[in-house]
């Protein structure tokens, strides 16, 4: 069975775009395949580390927002990447062998540094995040990694990476392949991209007439001032949310849009109550989950203890391969 | 009782620069301090990783020569630093909170470029190679680092990580203090600085009839040619052996030499039977040593133990302060 790596950095509540985006092709890919889920915290630490205090908190939250939306501890392998210390291991050791021109080269590095400017990114870490990243992906010697398309130069970082150890070592890596996602465009309640740091998102375990009231304050079609006037879809935040959440029905909603047969208001209130069918559940999960205070501890646990088995056999080789004193 | 933390990496046999410019130093302060003497294989690896095929042999030719001259795991702790895995944790956190700018300003880095030029050097790691240090010193909470004077701008990186990091997320690191120490010159077989990258050293397990050998060819006062010619000491390979390795009869050697009352074949012979002298008790342990095929191992692994149970203190404090999951 092929074995997929993916995670998320615990930066707090998940919202709806991390469940179109992520959390339901994960779903999908549970039943496929082996699948490692990584609670990705010294990836957040590489931009969270002047204000780091909510990493545990944020650590339960995000693996209680994948719970609730069915990710499995029983079907997948839930673990988190500081508890499994191979992988500052495996990033020292990358990092000795990676070139400072492919890092610097890197077309996202720069734009994340000019988006985060109110973090001070410019360090020694958030250069090597790359390699952090192929760290986590060979550790485990993952086939599939789902990225969206953005993300490909990072990948293909890592598959140089892969053979320029394999060169230096010998054939130890294969090459991981990417699963191209896509994610549906989501805007948050003031009109830019939907976003935890942009404080516009509409969180997985909102209250419903939380979600009511948020989807109320959205931004829709500007030039439509009076229900007579044409809609355009195409611009309004609403729509965005039906293409993502409803897709039989998108048609539907963008005809009557564009032909004034439909009210914002009414499109608002309808995209509420579909918001909130598909959120009820995961906030009942939740609410049961949570009544089990150990039970998230219990699953981090058994996760890393599964996680630490492979990424220990992977260091025992690539050690040996180097050549390290092992005489032990 | 103070803390010193101090290193080698292993990258060959010892020669007599080591001798006189760590080893004579570290069995003074292993009677007075609690010792941490790391064998460095990351580092070795950072300058290696092209050719580390002999990372483990050159492991155990360390720790030969180190208790052949005398280092003793019975009064310091001996270990491999590889076999740690918190240096590898601390390196990741550094290089999170490392300003890019503090190590591009790092003075010896460019140089050390400059100078290995017959490596790819230009990779992450090496950029980091003083997050790497830091992590070693502040691991064990080191009070005092023997370097030499050319190593102070690392050592005080290290101290404004200190800060950074106290600053960050609270008081955690005390201040490393340098112990300055002098190295005294030593030129090698072809006139430059002994070193065993030159091809040029005398090494610690050298057989006595290689190192009269190899003290013959070293090249003296070049404008000496006729016994009779006045000769110039502080030119001369080996006048600086009679500096470091006969400290009472060198103002005499000094005297002889200038007035011409002392020939370079009969010097040459005086101080061959001073290094043999010096090295005899050294190769006859070191012979010793040999016999007992378990006892490297078995040092470097109680050694590492040791040293395990102060990093991983570390370390939990470390994960504590930052705030990282561990309701484990």
């Amino acid at each position: 069975m092929k074995r997929v790596l993916s995670g998320m950095r615990p930066t707090g509540r998940l919202h709806l775009g991390h469940l179109v985006g992520a959390l339901e092709n994960w779903l999908v890919l549970q039943e496929k395949y082996e699948c490692f889920y990584m609670i990705a915290d010294w990836h957040a630490l590489m931009s969270e580390y002047q204000n780091s205090k909510g990493l545990s908190e944020n650590t339960e939250e995000v693996l209680l927002d994948w719970l609730s939306c069915g990710i499995s501890p029983d079907r997948s392998i839930i673990f988190c990447q500081s508890n499994v210390p191979e992988h500052a291991e495996i990033y020292l050791l990358f990092s000795i062998i990676m070139p400072l021109g492919w890092l610097k080269r890197n077309p996202t590095y720069k734009e994340q540094i000019r988006e985060l400017s109110n973090v001070d990114l410019e360090t020694h870490g958030f250069l090597g995040y790359p390699v952090l990243q192929a760290g986590d992906i060979l550790l485990y010697n993952a086939d599939i990694v789902p990225i969206g398309v953005d993300q490909l130069p990072h990948l293909e970082l890592t598959r140089e990476l892969v053979r320029r150890f394999n060169h230096l070592y010998g054939e130890t890596f294969g090459l991981p392949e990417p699963l191209l996602t896509e994610t549906p465009k989501l805007l948050g309640i003031d009109g830019r991209k939907m976003s935890k740091s942009y404080n516009n998102a509409i969180f997985l375990s909102e209250q419903s007439d939380i979600v009511e009231k948020k989807v109320k304050q959205m931004i829709t079609d500007p030039e439509r001032i009076h229900p007579n006037d044409l809609g355009h879809p195409d611009v309004c935040s609403i729509f965005y949310l039906w293409k993502a959440f409803e897709k039989e029905k998108n048609k539907v909603v963008e005809e009557e849009c564009k032909t004034a047969k439909r009210g914002c208001v009414f499109c608002k209130e309808e995209i509420a109550t579909v918001l909130n069918e598909k959120l009820s559940p995961i906030r009942k999960r939740r609410a049961e989950l949570k009544k089990d205070k150990e039970l998230l501890s219990r699953i981090i646990k058994e996760g890393n203890e599964k996680a630490r088995e492979l990424a220990s056999k992977t260091m025992i080789e690539v050690r040996r391969k180097i050549g390290f004193y092992e005489k032990l």
